[in-house]
Order: C-alpha cells, then sequence, then structure tokens
C-alpha cells in the first residue's frame, strides 16, 4: 500500500520541494496582512486576508469558493467533491492572528515576516497562517500536479478564533447538513518536539471572562479617602487571591468534581515521552520553578487539569509615574481552562457564584462572559487518526505521539458534537513558537513537513473503504 | 485690632470684589496650560506655566522674580522684603496638576475650564493653581491699591508636586538659609465642608512605589502552559491582598509600632465637627458601605491612620477582547499613606521585607521607589496658626475647625525641619472637587474667599510683633 501510494504522489512531492521559494513567499505575502481579529481597527486587513484565502482556493481550482456573512468577520467556504467514493475531509483553520502587544518585545515587526536560524518570525506565522497555508499548498500542489485529488475535501477556514466569535459555531449548528464529511483535519496544534510526529486527542476547553469591580461613582483620591474607600483594583485581588491560591489549588466549589477522570492508556502515553517536560519547560520559557498543583505531573496540569489564569487589569492609573487615584471602576480578564466534562456553561454559574462570596465589602462585582469553548478528548482507535498517524509517521520517519494540548481549539467540539466524524489534530507547530507572545515563529522544515505530510494523509485516506 | 484691620484694607477689599471678572480670567488662562508634569509630553507646557507665574508676579511687584532649575522643571521664586521690623510669609504653592485620565469621564475637557453652579471645572481648579493663583492674587490687589504690603513675603512655588520630585527638596535644603522666614502659609488643603473655614494641622505622608514581577522570559500562552507557569499578575494580586485583608487591616509588622499616638485634644476637636462624615462620605463618592478598619472612626481611618492603595496594574492585556496571554513581567502601583513617625525611609525596608516573604514560587519581585514624602502634626497654639484662624473666622463669619487631612504634602515636613517655622495650611477647596479625578472643579465664591483670606491674613501677620 505504501508503495502504491509512493508512486502516485511522488511527483506531487518532488513538485513540492521544488516549489519551496513560491510557497514560502506566498506565506510570507499572507503573514504581512495585521489580520488581528479582536481589534476594530483591523476590520480592513480581515477583509483582505479573507481575499487572500479565497485567492489561494481559486488558484488550487476549488470549487463553490465563497466567503460566509455570518458573524463580524466571514468565512471562507471552498470545496471539491470529485472522487466519487472516497471520502471527504473537512479542512480546518483560521486566518486571524492575536493582537501583537507588547510589540516593543518583538525582536522584528510582527508583519515583517523575517527568518533566522531556519525559522519564519511573525505573527500568526505558527498560529494558524503557517499551518493553515500549508494545508491549503499540499491541496494546490496535488490539483497542479494531477488536477484532481484522491479524497473529496471542503475547506472551512475562519477569521473569527483568536477572540472566540460565533460566527463558524452559528454557521455549524444550521448548516451542518450541508457539509458533509466522513473526518476533519485541523491543522493548529503543536508536535511533541522536533522530529517527533504528534496526533493531539484532547483538547481544554476554555471560559474567557471579564469581572468587573465598582465602589465609589467616581474616582477618589487615596489622600482623601485611603482608609475609608472600597478599592475595586484592591477588591479583585483579594477576589483572584481566594479563586486561586499561590498553591496552584483553584477554589471554585463544584468545579472538580464536573471533570471526567484521566484513563490509564493516556497516563501510559504520557510516561513514554522521551522529552523531560521539566527540561523542556526550562528550555522553552526560562522557568525553573513550577507553580501549580504540586501532586499532579507536569504534563497532566499543563494539558489535564483546569487552571485559572489572570489576563489583565483595567482601571487606575497605567502610566508612568505616579497618581494617586482609587479607581471608581476597575475590570480584569481571567479565564479558566477546562477539561472535558467541565463545560462554559456549567462552570460560569459556579464562578459567578464564587466570585460574589469573596466580594468584599463596598464594592458590587459582574462576572461578564467574553468567550467560551468546550474542551474534548477523541477515541483515537479510528482509522482516520490512524491514517494521519501513519502519514506523520512516513513524513518524519519516526513513531508519532498522542497528546492531549493544553489550549483550546473551541471548534473541534463543535464539529464533533454536529458532524459526528472523527477530528484528526495534525498539528506541524512546536510547543516553543511563542504563540500569542512576542517573536511568534514557524520552524521552515516543518512548513514543509506539512505540505507533504498533508497529501499523504490525503492519500491514506483515500485508500479507507468508504 | 480687627477694626483698624479693616479699615486699612477696605480699600484693598473693594478693589478685589471690582475685579473679580478680572481675576477670574486670568485664573482661566492658568487653567487653560496643560501642565501636567509626570508626562514627559507635556514639558512644554510646563514650562508656559512657569511663565505664566513669573509674569503675574512681575505684575504683582514681587522682586528678584526667577526660575530656579533645580530638578526636572523649574521653581518659580519672587520676593518683596520691603516691611521692616514685620514678620516674612513665605508662600507655597504649585503650578503642575495631575494626569487627565479617564479623559472620557469628564463631563467638559479638562483643560477648557467652565463654569457650572457656581463651580469652575478644570484640572488643576482646586489642586492647585486655584489655591495658588488666589493667594497671588490677594498679594497683587494689595500692591496694586497700596504699593506695599503689611509684611515681607517669599513666592516659592514649584512645578514637580504632583509627581513628587525633588527640585524643591533639593532647594530647601541646601539653600534655606537663604530663604528665611517666620511662618510658611500653604493654601493647598481643604476645608470641612462649605462656609466652614478650616485650619489644617496634620497631613499624612506618602510613599509610593511600583511592585515588579517577573515570571518567565517571555509572555506565555496560558493554553500551553497554563497549569505550570507563574503567572505574574496572580502573584501581584496574592502579594496585594496579603500586604492588606479585606478588613481594611494592612499586614506589614513594624509599621503600627511607628505611628506617634493621636491625642486625647485631637479627638476632642474631631468629636465638634458640625458634618457626619458618613453623611459628608455618601455625598461626595456615592458610597454607602465603607471598607477599612471598623475600630477606628471614619476621620480617624481617613486622616490619621496608614492605609494601603491600589493605583493601577501594568501588563498583560488590557485592551477590549480576550487575549490568553500569562505576561513574562507585570507591575503595580501601591502607595501607603504615613503617619507622622512613619517615614519613607523607615517604612520601604518593611514593606519590602514583606513583600519579599508573600511572593509565591516561581516569580520574582522588586519593589521600585517611585516617591516619598513626610507627614507632620504641627501644634496650633503659635501666633501665625491663630492669626490665620482669626482670617478666616473673619472672612466666612464662622468659627475655624482644626483637621488633619489624609492628604500628603510633603514638603510641609520639609518646611518644618529646613526652617523650623511653623507651617500654616489655610485652605479653600472643598473635600468633593474631585481632585486627581475626573471633573476636578473649585469652588467660585471660595476662590474670591480665598484672595480676601490671603489678605485678612497678611494683614493679622503685620500686627504681631517680630
Amino acid at each position: 500500500m505504501k508503495q502504491q501510494q509512493s508512486t502516485d504522489m511522488a511527483s506531487v512531492h518532488s513538485y513540492i520541494d521544488q516549489h519551496k521559494t513560491q510557497s514560502m513567499e506566498t506565506l510570507i505575502e499572507f503573514l504581512r496582512i495585521p489580520s488581528i481579529s479582536s481589534l476594530q481597527e483591523h476590520a480592513a486587513d480581515m477583509a483582505r486576508a479573507a481575499d487572500f484565502v479565497v485567492q489561494q482556493l481559486r488558484e488550487s481550482q476549488m470549487e463553490h469558493v465563497k466567503l460566509i456573512h455570518n458573524g463580524t468577520i466571514p468565512m471562507v467556504y471552498a470545496d471539491w467533491l470529485h472522487a466519487p467514493g472516497k471520502p471527504t475531509i473537512l479542512l480546518y483553520g483560521h486566518y486571524d492572528v492575536q493582537p501583537v502587544d507588547p510589540i516593543e518585545e518583538w525582536t522584528t515587526p510582527p508583519f515583517e515576516p523575517t527568518e533566522r536560524d531556519n525559522k519564519l518570525y511573525a505573527r500568526g506565522a505558527t498560529d494558524d497562517k503557517g499551518q493553515l497555508f500549508a494545508m491549503m499548498e499540499a491541496v494546490k500542489s496535488i490539483m497542479d500536479i494531477q488536477g484532481s485529488l484522491p479524497v473529496n475535501v471542503r475547506f472551512l477556514i475562519e477569521g473569527e478564533e483568536e477572540f472566540g466569535g460565533v460566527a463558524i459555531e452559528k454557521y455549524v449548528k444550521e448548516h451542518h447538513d450541508e457539509i458533509p464529511c466522513d473526518a476533519v483535519l485541523i491543522a493548529d496544534t503543536h508536535m511533541l518536539g522536533m522530529g517527533m510526529p504528534s496526533i493531539v486527542y484532547g483538547v481544554r476547553g476554555i471560559l474567557y471572562t471579564e469581572i468587573v469591580a465598582r465602589g465609589a461613582d467616581h474616582d477618589l483620591h487615596s489622600g482623601t479617602y485611603g482608609g475609608v474607600a472600597p478599592n475595586p483594583l484592591h477588591s479583585l485581588a483579594l477576589i483572584l487571591a481566594n479563586l486561586k491560591g499561590a498553591d496552584g489549588q483553584i477554589s471554585i466549589p463544584g468545579l472538580e468534581e464536573l471533570a471526567y477522570p484521566v484513563t490509564k492508556e493516556e497516563r501510559g502515553w504520557w510516561k513514554r515521552y522521551p522529552v523531560s517536560d521539566e527540561q523542556r519547560l526550562r528550555y522553552e520559557t526560562g522557568i525553573s520553578v513550577f507553580p501549580g498543583e504540586q501532586k499532579y505531573s507536569l504534563t497532566e496540569r499543563m494539558t489535564a487539569r483546569a487552571t485559572l489564569e489572570v489576563h489583565g487589569f483595567i482601571g487606575g492609573f497605567q502610566q508612568e509615574g505616579a497618581k494617586t487615584v482609587i479607581p471608581a471602576e476597575a475590570r480584569v480578564k481571567v479565564s479558566l481552562r477546562l477539561v472535558p466534562g467541565q463545560t462554559p456553561e456549567n462552570v460560569l454559574p459556579l464562578l459567578e457564584k464564587r466570585v460574589q462570596e469573596l466580594t468584599p465589602a463596598g464594592v458590587s462585582v459582574e462576572v461578564r462572559y467574553l468567550h467560551g469553548g468546550l474542551g474534548m478528548v477523541v477515541d483515537v482507535h479510528n482509522p482516520f487518526i490512524e491514517a494521519a498517524s501513519k502519514a506523520l509517521s512516513d513524513e518524519y520517519q519516526h513513531e508519532t505521539y498522542y497528546l492531549r494540548e493544553g489550549g483550546s481549539i473551541p471548534i473541534a467540539a463543535l464539529f464533533s458534537s454536529y458532524l459526528h466524524v472523527p477530528i484528526v489534530f495534525a498539528g506541524y507547530g512546536l510547543p516553543d513558537e511563542r504563540l500569542h507572545a512576542p517573536d511568534e515563529h514557524f520552524n521552515i522544515p516543518n512548513f514543509y513537513h506539512a505540505i507533504h505530510g498533508t497529501v499523504r494523509y490525503l492519500e491514506n485516506v483515500a485508500s479507507l473503504s468508504k
């Protein structure tokens, strides 16, 4: 079987190798567009990025290429359905990126893609433009050489992933019967390490909130009122310190009980990883002490335990110098990563209740839901995941590992619920590629592996009986 | 005595009344200058404001009018010393103002002075341009009518008060023998309430710091690292929650022991106040529950107890939307108001020690000193304060109260230490004039009372034997 695939696809793989420069140039063009979905001032850039995707899919001879306006920012849809009797794969990615602040910490500007040490530095390089574009480039390469694909494909590419927009959720809920498929392929995850191909079988969910605290009806001078006035910033500090202690223990009654237990098989996989989490983390983050729940392994804490993080405070004086203000209102952005069993819907009321309990006298507090997404664990014992595992092993000449990822890909749970097909996370990112942070980058060899790997996957899937 | 003064000064008071419009127009001109000393981009405005002060003092026929360049922003000095055998009063004020954020909460722009309901709205209206200018206008009025003053005066007006600059401190320490005087008059405080003239006999000191917490060597994604990464923002929340509890109790060992005790005489004065602190606070702030140390009265908590306040966090994501970042570094601005006995020098090490004790594993923390000032209590039983008390009672036709103020006027302690003369705080602000906050304003009748009151004070002082 492998022999036959190699023969069929050999010319495609050669073509990919010969077109590396052109692929890279087109990726760079894509990365130059500052498609920050969460910031209103980038609305025009979002439209440019969507057009770029549309253009690429047209050049790949995809059909029904269209923008779907279903939320703030359009999705891009396309398909090619001329492989009768063969499975249909839905390819998912997102063309939007995270904000870039703190901008001053970037070595080179985030939207001027720059190559250093075989890495391409740019916002969105690994999350997710680089991985998405590799998937598109794989399909285009097959079409360029063969004029047809070995399987049917649908692209569904969104532009609201980084701010948790609801366009795609709404679309899948309402139109899932219009996009029937046999599996979903998602290239938005990472590998265990360089040269260690990995299938992600679990992701955490997320509940992202803003806690708003209000005290006096206007800002007060701490000289005049310090000692009697409620301080919303200090109140938020009290609440946060009690929501999660220095021991990393989250104190939200009922949260722990919702989580599905981790299986023995999983703990077995985790133990086989050839990398030391501690060494890896030291290298990736510069941290040598790892706070958090010490009774769980680092792997488990990063991927299979709920966490609560503070992302930023708003309110009071945040410039240089000194201002002695007690702000009337302060806000803090707080998210929980959720494990399967915990959902935004069942956790939000627990959080709200706990925050109210912890609110000190004199302030009123509100928990605002900003966005949420379900976590999930997929059963890896199915042919579509096995096909991906084989594609990756062949591409990297190394066994494929099974991982849970700590991040959230809410769309995955949505696809699973509405399309009832396996979700295949075959990602090409590396864990230290600084996604969401300054100096985000994508390993350049992995970019090309991603193109080849996707071609291999589609070919492997073609051999599955429908 | 009173009769004689009235006769001498009657024409001056008439002149002041006749020139109200002109005084107001000139004050408005002063207030239009956005002299925010803590923001570098207002450097040119600081120079304009200093020039304005110089010009006014020249028009008042003051002598030796000059800028003293002794720090970042110049002081203005002037004197008139032609009343031999009469006391010399040093008049102090500041021409710089606080920043204006949150700018969107101003009803009218902060540097477009606007009259509403007999109040003049502008940044600096009450703190301190309005009060400073009234003092200058009093001197000018006497000079305009009489061509001489009943006492000797020196003006020392600074431009670094609102950011705690050291120019004046350095100057007074090095040149105090060049500015001999018999008392200092400071118009930068408030009255107990409308129509209730007050002498402030005590102010709190301040220690303003920035606590910096560092975790990983770059920003991390909470999906990937949540559960093992130190979060500097959460660490600061833990530290702050432990530095001061929900009960308002500061937990810095050794701090309480440094404070000089409150006297029985003071508690007697406080009890005689005709206003209910609680009603006043409800009206001024919209607060109905007053957190803090419940075993002390509201007056004591606001003026004679140390407090710790959080003013703003820096770090992480502070814009609209959601970003799941764990910042590498976060900072928080924290100040302590100090009572006499507690000094920036003796409190800073206690704070630093406590912060280190409270720092959770995985982060390193540094307490940066931003600025500090001594609190003080003055003995009210001296002729210069009695002269002020009488001037105020006569002006308002109401007995004068003795107050401690919760705010910090570090220069007062400095003057006291180096000049060894009584410090007279005769202020005309009202407690609800939103100093340091949006919609700062100055009661217009009090502006004119301040001009008249200063004239009365100088005349009363003239009758004191030197």
